[in-house]
């Protein structure tokens, strides 16, 4: 409640003390204590920023508006309050707070809007591009808990860009390409072909576009690719893997970036793809720096047993020919690859 | 930045510092100087607020969802985003910010999800009630400026739930009843019939009364009678009266309720309506309180010249009998009234 500017009067600051503590009274016999907690938060937070700018009744007008105009402009392909969230780092720092920054571990990142469910399953290193336009990118890796141990059976669920800066939900056409989900094999490995990750704006073409423009904000994302990892009994990580030399790793639209998520991409000439064991054969971690695996206190997002789960993500070069440029016949000059080991528990 | 509880590790509380310096940092070159202060506090209060209750996932995914159903419920007719502001106390708050406590001036208050424009015109001495249930009220008074002086032709929307505890446009039917607007004579004097205030709820069967339901919070108004008084040059007031002895007062569901705005409602036997001539001989004011008329500082609503106006309310108690009874035949056996002086300038 000290939130008034000091040229505010003591009279008035008492009015607007007294209207906070009276809100705050109103949610006091709360039966969950929870909820008490979160809508009395709330009210401090909102209260203090209104006594702070000392908002006009105009700016009230315009964000209720705002809010009704994002609400509007919402459908189960368009969220754009999550868009909302995010370009206020509301949703990294969401993050943030669940997931403790921990070394070692693989740092989360926001699941962003365009996830859906029901994405085709693929098989171990198959093609989750399915025919979007983009530069073949071949991506392996294992998926392990925290103590280093395999997770076999992880469910992946995988989902980018193509080249055109569209996600299959935006062409709306009923498609459902670069996006799959695959499963980890006995030794917790996994591998696919999919697109080199390329910058693109979140939708703009709306009301957080508006307020991007306002404020002189670009709506470019960084290159990335999705990942989100799920197993019975863990606790599911929702991450992305940059592009290391991206123009845009400072300025992603929605703060995303971390600096352990940021990778090098490998070129490599036109080549057979590699089979599953030669995939394999590159596979040993060669991490850019020393990873101690460790457990970490967190509150699960669902109902596991409570224990968490980390990842952590290393890059070594192979070379191979994208499975993707054979089927099309295109000759490409490079071929991103990336490889991962996840580690968590 | 010192929202995060002692409990958090100091690199997990510098991750998070880090990105709201990089939040705050992205509105740096926001053009306009008002909207990127706006902004940026935005941003401070809502990451003080996430790293103060450390928000789960599913919270924020829960608020996604809750923001979502009040933007598909709002319509023209429905404004849920309001009704949130309100019963968060964020819109009384704003009004607080706005029209800073001021010795003498009648207090703003609400103006609620319910003001619509294009209310039928009515004549000084007219019935605003147009066929709504409920008990007639006869209310007359004065618009000044904060000088004393009389503000001839000042429009005078007023509006009301009937005792059903609707609002026209809660019916659906296309009438406008309840709500009318007027003009000061040119002494400044309005009179006009209206009904005697009931509570009633807030709308609840959406997602602000799901709220209300599980913060234990009644959607219980204190009864009330809406004003919004403009007049070119001067500043509009949105304000209430409410009905003293009202168990209500004390648990308003918008916290709109001011002790200066609570009037003596006095019933009087059925009788010939007064003239207008009748009605103004009772005028004189009788203050319950005495005032003083200054001029305040404060930032103009409108494109007016600058100048703010405010109001108060006297009340006296007379009799009369309601134009709306003799028009209907029905016997009441108390009729409320009201008078009021506004002054303001």
């Amino acid at each position: 409640m000290t939130a008034t500017p000091p040229a505010v009067p003591d009279r008035q600051r008492h009015v607007e003390d007294e209207l906070v503590r009276t809100v705050l009274a109103s949610f006091h016999n709360t039966p969950d204590a929870r909820l008490k907690e979160l809508m009395q938060g709330l009210v401090r937070h909102l209260h203090a920023f209104i006594r702070e700018v000392r908002l006009t009744e105009a700016e009230w007008q315009q964000a209720i508006d705002f809010l009704t105009a994002t609400g509007h402009l919402t459908t189960d392909r368009r969220q754009e309050f999550v868009l909302l969230s995010d370009v206020l780092g509301a949703s990294m720092q969401t993050i943030n707070v669940n997931y403790e920054a921990t070394a070692g571990a693989t740092e989360a990142t926001v699941v962003g809007p365009f996830f859906v469910e029901g994405s085709p399953e693929i098989a171990l290193g198959g093609d989750m591009a399915a025919g979007a336009p983009g530069e073949p990118c071949w991506v392996e890796g294992t998926v392990t808990d925290t103590d280093g141990n395999p997770v076999p059976g992880a469910r992946l669920e995988v989902w980018e860009a193509d080249e055109d800066g569209l996600y299959d939900v935006q062409r709306d056409d009923g498609h459902l390409t670069a996006r799959a989900h695959l499963y980890t094999d006995e030794q917790g490995a996994y591998a696919f072909w999919g697109l080199t990750p390329t910058p693109y704006p979140i939708p703009h073409d709306g009301p957080v576009g508006t307020l991007l423009d306002k404020t002189a904000r670009s709506p470019l994302r960084a290159s990335h690719l999705h990942f989100m990892a799920t197993s019975p009994g863990l606790r599911t990580l929702v991450t992305h893997i940059f592009v290391e030399g991206d123009s845009l790793l400072g300025s992603d639209a929605v703060f995303g970036v971390k600096d352990s998520l940021v990778k090098r991409f490998e070129s490599s000439p036109p080549q057979p793809p590699p089979t599953r064991s030669r995939a394999r054969k590159h596979a040993s971690p060669q991490p850019r720096s020393p990873h101690q695996t460790q457990k970490t206190p967190s509150t699960s997002l669902d109902d596991c047993s409570g224990r968490t789960r980390r990842s952590r993500c290393r890059h070594c070069s192979c070379s191979g020919r994208s499975s993707a440029a054979a089927r099309s016949g295109t000759a490409h000059s490079r071929t991103a690859e990336r490889r991962g080991r996840w580690t968590g528990r």
